[in-house]
């Protein structure tokens, strides 16, 4: 009757019998790789670290905060020793720790450039969190650090691993309802506490768009598996106090190549808009919610087609799925020209809504 | 056990007995205004017809149309005496016919102006399918031809009297979901023959957004209650011979007074946009289907309230509330003014596709 307690002791008496290279297999399968969390935010409180309770490939090894009491709370409820805790100026030091494997970069956007790139000088592999960067330009010197190292950078581009959203994808770029015409697209929530660093533009770059925006454009993006080519967008700012250095309500029209014409909003003032939705030539489908946490919904024209897939933990899955790249040593994807990507047409939308015209988007 | 026979032999011996001023109000009640229809394409023929067997205040007086075999094929169906069949050369005699009462101009867009002018020079009331015409400047002398005649001007809303449509119009007005905050909307469709008028911009004015593109933007202005101050508007064409001289796909975006955003499309591309979607501070409401004839779907965020409501004939509606408007004297609304309301949005609509940049809306 103690099933599990057998077939543990096989495994670990098969693996003690094996010698050589497939020694290695049943070990380098089993080894869970030492995460470093940059920034204890509430990302990093409410959603990595109890991820990180469950992975299969990754493990929370490490801690960087410029918060002492912080540090820990942390180390109390992690077990982590005083030997794996960082602060911002030593956070350098984390190179000679062979426990860490992953840096994962989750500070205000500004700080990106700057910690993946010391995580690459450390001979580490980065996550990032979504937007990569404030700019394009910070994304490119991030890519061509993370290439100098020899290390993979992973973005945090969480439904890529969604089921709902593979789902999606796959629909779309099969043309299980004929090709694809058009994508409506809306991301947005009524921010609370007016002095949060996402609402100052030095450390997030932007308002909405780059916060929840970009989960939009995500879509719009692996819907069609093309890059837009022209952006015309319209900024509305009902409350300029408090999106006084951001922006606050977007709404924009990609066009890509093939022709297919994406209209996406995204909002700081508001909730209620977390869709997407395809038009193809013979049906449509969509999700709505589309980008919480949870309780996400597909939905399709046909009857026949369903979307429903259990939920899962997004975090765990992006982590583990990284982890498993590197171990596998395969090149992780999204990878870091997704979020060069993205901020190409971040950028396109604000100098549309900037110079008041229709504008193009560079290319990588 | 004969109810109905016995309630009707009543109501006849009562009316009988009365007279005087009192006597006059069953009969007006009873009285059906007629109505000539300027134009016998299909939308007359398979939706406007039919309506006025079923109309209670309105029926079918005289007909207008350049092909005398149609003339011959409605007579014959519709018993229409000679006396009461015209062309567009002999169209002005019909101020000689007492038993019109009401012109419905059902002719391609460019012929709106010509025929609402000499139906107002006739001395008719006039009823004018939605786009009004091709240009605000047109909107203006009709309006101004109408009320130099001292008659009503009626535009094709029939969205406006249809349940669904006024129930989301209540619900945004009166803040039942919390103030209105976006707006999704678009209505399109799949043209199919290359050689209809509606492909032709001197006939049509231009394209899916004349036509039904109207619809989406007419749905934001009913729902706000306001006019758009801004639009911004991009245009995509991916058959450059079928779409040669009108416009195939148009998404564009529109700022309301209060700060509401509306981001609509229409298009002649593809089917499976026919919705709009009004995100509320306090929940969501919207239709899907929203524009066809019949089947229309009301949607809530909220479980108790629902949008449901017996299907209704569109087009019976509209004709007989502007016929009840004339024979009680009341004044009619969708007049002229909210045809040339949308006319000024839809020429901002072109010229920021034209001149590539956000516009300001001209005023009435």
């Amino acid at each position: 009757m103690q099933r599990r307690p057998f077939l543990a002791t096989l495994g670990a008496t098969a693996a003690a019998f094996t010698t050589g290279a497939r020694a290695q297999e049943p070990r380098r399968a089993g080894k869970k790789l030492g995460w470093a969390l940059v920034g204890l935010g509430t990302l990093s409180k409410n959603q990595l670290a109890p991820a990180l309770q469950k992975t299969k490939h990754s493990r929370l090894a490490a801690i960087v905060t410029g918060t002492p009491a912080k540090a820990k709370e942390w180390q109390e409820k992690y077990s982590i020793p005083d030997t794996h805790v960082y602060n911002y100026e030593t956070f350098d030091k984390i190179a000679e720790n062979p426990d860490v494997d992953v840096i994962f970069v989750v500070l205000p956007n500004s700080m990106h450039e700057e910690f993946v790139i010391r995580g690459a000088k450390a001979g580490k592999h980065v996550f990032c969190e979504k937007p990569m960067a404030n700019t394009a330009d910070e994304c490119r010197r991030m890519i061509a650090a993370m290439k100098e190292a020899g290390k993979q950078l992973g973005i945090g581009y969480r439904c890529q691993f969604e089921p709902h959203h593979r789902e999606c994808m796959r629909l779309a770029r099969e043309k299980v309802f004929g090709p694809l015409k058009f994508i409506e697209a809306g991301f947005g929530f009524q921010i609370g506490d007016p002095t949060q660093w996402r609402l100052r533009k030095d450390l997030a770059g932007g308002g909405a768009l780059m916060d929840v925006g970009v989960y939009a454009l995500q879509a719009c993006r692996y819907l069609t598996g093309e890059e837009p080519v022209e952006i015309t967008a319209q900024e509305t700012k009902t409350d300029p106090v408090k999106f006084a250095e951001v922006d606050e309500t977007i709404s924009w029209s990609m066009k890509f190549p093939s022709g297919v014409i994406a209209s996406v909003m995204t909002t700081y003032a508001f909730n209620g808009a977390n869709f997407f939705t395809a038009i193809c030539e013979g049906g449509r489908f969509g999700m709505d919610p589309a980008y919480s946490y949870g309780g996400l919904k597909g939905w399709t024209s046909k009857p026949e087609v369903k979307i429903e897939f259990p939920a899962i933990d997004h975090f765990e899955a992006e982590m583990d799925a990284f982890s498993q790249a590197i171990l596998e040593g395969k090149r992780f994807e999204p990878a870091g020209e997704e979020g060069l990507k993205d901020l190409l047409a971040v950028e396109a939308i604000y100098r549309s809504i900037k110079e008041g015209k229709a504008v193009k988007v560079e290319t990588v």
